[in-house]
């Protein structure tokens, strides 16, 4: 058991705490005059940061829901066919929509509008959800990362998924999708949007299975696309859908070791080898676009064949599939709807270079949503790390967007702190590839967070950190007085022997030296200048003299 | 908090339960005439794998210690002047110790012997270090890990210290460095050793400070000699010692934003900019390389100069200090002395490939040993997974051993679950760069691990994982019932929705559907075959009449 605790039962839903007990000496601002949320991180040396924020409103009526601050920018557009962002870009219409993420991620909005016309990118944002703070998904962005809710068959209530919503996002998911299979599976997607500012995600598969009780043999188009059109109603911004998963991939991976570990994938794969026939999503193809493009729903083109582990990764189901998901995506941008590739799963690390050059290379550039990778399958408890180490790195390639993997992955429906144990490490992994891919101005926040620690101003490096309650509760572990907290040392090397301690001594000894050395170097100047006969010069690079 | 709990105080010794609670259908088996240990986990198909094992003799008496295995090999040896295992290896001769490391790893003792003799890899092994299990860093090896444990002046008990010991190489710490800096460094350090089956190793410089009472101006060459061979009396098998940071290396650092984070770096560099002069540790080396080559202590040489934060990776002074590791490298070889050098840090993922190449032509291949690197700044609290990354990455390129960072890195004194997430963490990391490297078996336990998944063997599934305790308790907090842990789904999806159920049928529908075609087949070449004249033929590839 972490932590060497036993847990008893799972966690009731029991209202978040206020956000400033999370974040202290945080405060929400609105930007601009699409009024663009941040987070100002304040420092107590005066300063302060703006960070990225996904929270949401705060304290609202769960049974009301958040503002509706769309409403206006979706009803001026109500005669457009295809009011779809892709459809706009390439009319080079900049909306609110892509306005709000430039802000968002301090870039230029024409730099929006050119990645998603392009379809290089993608604002998920169904006009039926106008609760939405519009988010950009791309390789020439923030990297994001997903979380996912959703009951089951065995337990979760609506106001604990509701409460998970608003708990992951409090901790940074970017987009939550909801996976729920429950019989009040309407009403709980129904609360989760009303209360969602983020992205909404299904997989509108899930509901069609429970409408034929379970039979995957008895789906059809005319079901599906009528659950797509009651969820496309309902606001929900991107739906997975298993499109290229052909009769010829099932047969690949009778040998596999782990089969079809996509439950989508399964349910579709089960369909086409009862009736012999080609998967319903792929033929009936052209329809799911025309039905999308009217509620500007984002395709997220689901892996059913992404591998289970280790043993299958990379293999010729696996990128039998992605290969055709590349054609389904030229035929969406046909009738301008925005497009994602969902991709693996269990990779190795010397594999996972090869699934982002064939993605960008047979997907056209479509931005890369992936699921991890896990790059080993031995650590169950603790694939958040597993998973975090193969998101990093295909994040850093260009991955648009990381969907998280909690600790309890294979074992068991995560609860509130595998929620946010898999946020974090999905925050952690997706700001390395921040990092690693040069956006600009990520590395503020580490820079001032190292600057802090340096200066021993512990409060400013709990507070600048993901999560300073973590932070500050393992700090005080081990030196729980408040006075510690401002202590010029820590309790890994004790008062005497601190490291930063020396190094500050260093660069004041350094310092003086070269003080003393600008003053020696003046000292002589000041004698050449006298010798010279006290003419002004100055030295061809600049003053030469170091001003301390 | 993590877990939403509260920890009061911190763990007292309290002995560990037994090994067969941690790893259930486990037992250790000693293989061969080396009686190396090895740990099989029994699944319950009647298969087993034995897999690497670092726990050590179990419940010794800690005052007594644990069984000197090596004693008769180190007694017929006792004439030789140099007995370092790099001098036998360039002899010729393979070792019991070279041999018993080949066995660990399923490789030719040859190969061991090569490498070692070659540089590109060290068994840290020293003479006075009877109760060693042998184990072998080199990028031709399995990735190894370290974990760090040791008092400090604020806390911590000996006993505390043992049983640190014993609960890291428990998780699968490969070596472990005693990093104490209290009053009773001497003790405590006896104690470890006599009850250490795995190496251990020192900064001696903390030491050394302790007798000069903490001022680092008044430490001389003669101190330094004069603790080492203390140390290398009491069996320390490697010493970090930071001999490549240079006088001209300090001013370099004055403009970092982190200064200099290794501690002995900066007791290093105090000094030198006390005195003005060069580094004793690089004036004295060859002093130092004849006191370790007695003892057949290996070197660590230490990156003193190593950033403390993103913005200071690879610059000037690391990688100048780098250079003069590789000359340093050179010198110890000439006295047969093993070495391997010690790397970052805090490194940004795009960042991280220069520094195992500049490493690998500069110190001539000599086993890389890294702290992590970390790919981020901004999560301290999670800084085990911030620096797996990048320990899983580095490692993938090679790197030798991967020193494990804990939760409390930058915040406190670890306690014991903190050292167990750190080295799992770890081990997370190293198997994947094992993976990647292409380790021989290194995916057989992953393979059997998936392949119990998709039986719903869940059982099996928990102990072939790194940490059987955590997947276990994971497991039943969702579903605690024991006939779960039968059962033929999990709680993810609910006993009707379960993808390795439908795929499982996939399975056996292809099965079908090929012994149908199978049959169709044989009742058409045996039509062909009466047709022909009942002539027997084969076709070229084989029987091409799959037999199901």
């Amino acid at each position: 058991m972490r932590n060497g605790k036993t847990k008893t039962t799972l966690e009731q839903p029991q209202g978040l705490r206020p956000l400033a007990e999370s974040f202290p000496n945080s405060r929400k601002i609105e930007v601009g005059d699409l009024k663009v949320p941040v987070r100002e991180i304040s420092l107590t040396d005066g300063t302060s940061i703006q960070v990225y924020d996904t929270t949401g409103p705060q304290g609202c009526d769960v049974r009301t829901g958040v503002p509706k601050r769309r409403a206006e920018w979706i009803a001026k557009r109500k005669d457009d066919k295809t009011p779809t962002q892709l459809w706009y870009a390439r009319q080079g219409v900049i909306t609110e929509e892509m306005r709000f993420c430039a802000i968002r991620e301090g870039v230029d909005p024409e730099l929006v509008r050119s990645e998603i016309a392009r379809g290089r990118a993608i604002i998920p944002a169904n006009i039926h959800h106008p609760e939405l703070e519009p988010v950009i998904l791309g390789r020439n962005f923030l990297t994001k990362i997903n979380a996912n809710i959703g009951n089951s068959a065995l337990r979760s209530s609506i106001e604990e998924e509701v409460e998970k919503l608003q708990w992951s996002i409090r901790w940074g998911a970017d987009t939550v999708m909801d996976l729920s299979t429950g019989k009040d599976i309407h009403q709980t997607r129904e609360w989760i949007l009303r209360n969602a500012p983020v992205p909404i995600g299904t997989v509108p598969i899930y509901q069609c299975l429970e409408k034929v009780d379970g039979k995957a043999a008895d789906l059809t188009l005319d079901l599906f696309l009528e659950t797509l059109e009651e969820q496309a109603l309902q606001g929900v911004d991107y739906f997975t859908i298993h499109a290229g998963l052909l009769l010829e991939h099932v047969p690949m991976t009778a040998k596999r070791r782990t089969g079809i570990v996509s439950r989508g994938g399964s349910i579709m794969a089960g369909w086409c080898l009862a009736h012999h026939q080609e998967n319903f999503l792929y033929t009936g193809f052209e329809r799911i676009c025309q039905l999308m493009a009217k509620y500007d729903v984002a395709f997220s083109l689901g892996d059913g064949l992404r591998p289970g582990c280790i043993a299958d990764a990379n293999d010729a189901a696996q990128f039998g599939e992605l290969k055709v998901l590349g054609e389904l995506t030229e035929i969406a941008w046909k009738y301008d709807v925005q497009v994602m590739i969902e991709g693996p799963g269990h990779v190795p690390l010397h594999k996972i270079k090869e699934n982002m050059d064939l993605q960008l290379e047979w997907c056209h550039e479509a931005p890369f949503y992936t699921l991890g990778p896990l790059v080993t399958d031995i650590a169950p408890g603790y694939d958040h790390i597993t998973s975090a180490i193969g998101a990093a790195i295909i994040g850093s390639m260009g991955t648009a967007m990381l969907c998280y993997v909690t600790p309890k992955e294979h074992l068991g429906l995560p609860d509130r702190q595998d929620v946010k144990d898999g946020v974090i490490a999905y925050k952690i992994a997706a700001h390395a590839a921040d990092l690693a891919k040069g956006h600009p101005g990520a590395q503020d926040r580490d820079d001032l967070l190292s600057k802090a620690r340096f200066e021993f101003r512990w409060e400013d490096q709990f507070n600048l950190s993901l999560d300073p309650e973590t932070a500050i509760a393992l700090h005080d572990e081990s030196m729980p007085a408040p006075a510690a907290k401002t202590a010029h040392f820590c309790s890994m090397c004790g008062p005497h022997f601190c490291s930063m301690r020396i190094s500050q001594d260093v660069r004041d000894a350094a310092a003086a030296k070269e003080l003393a050395e600008a003053q020696a170097g003046m000292q002589q100047k000041s004698a050449e200048f006298l010798q010279k006969g006290g003419e002004v010069y100055l030295a061809a690079a600049g003053v030469d003299v170091p001003v301390p």
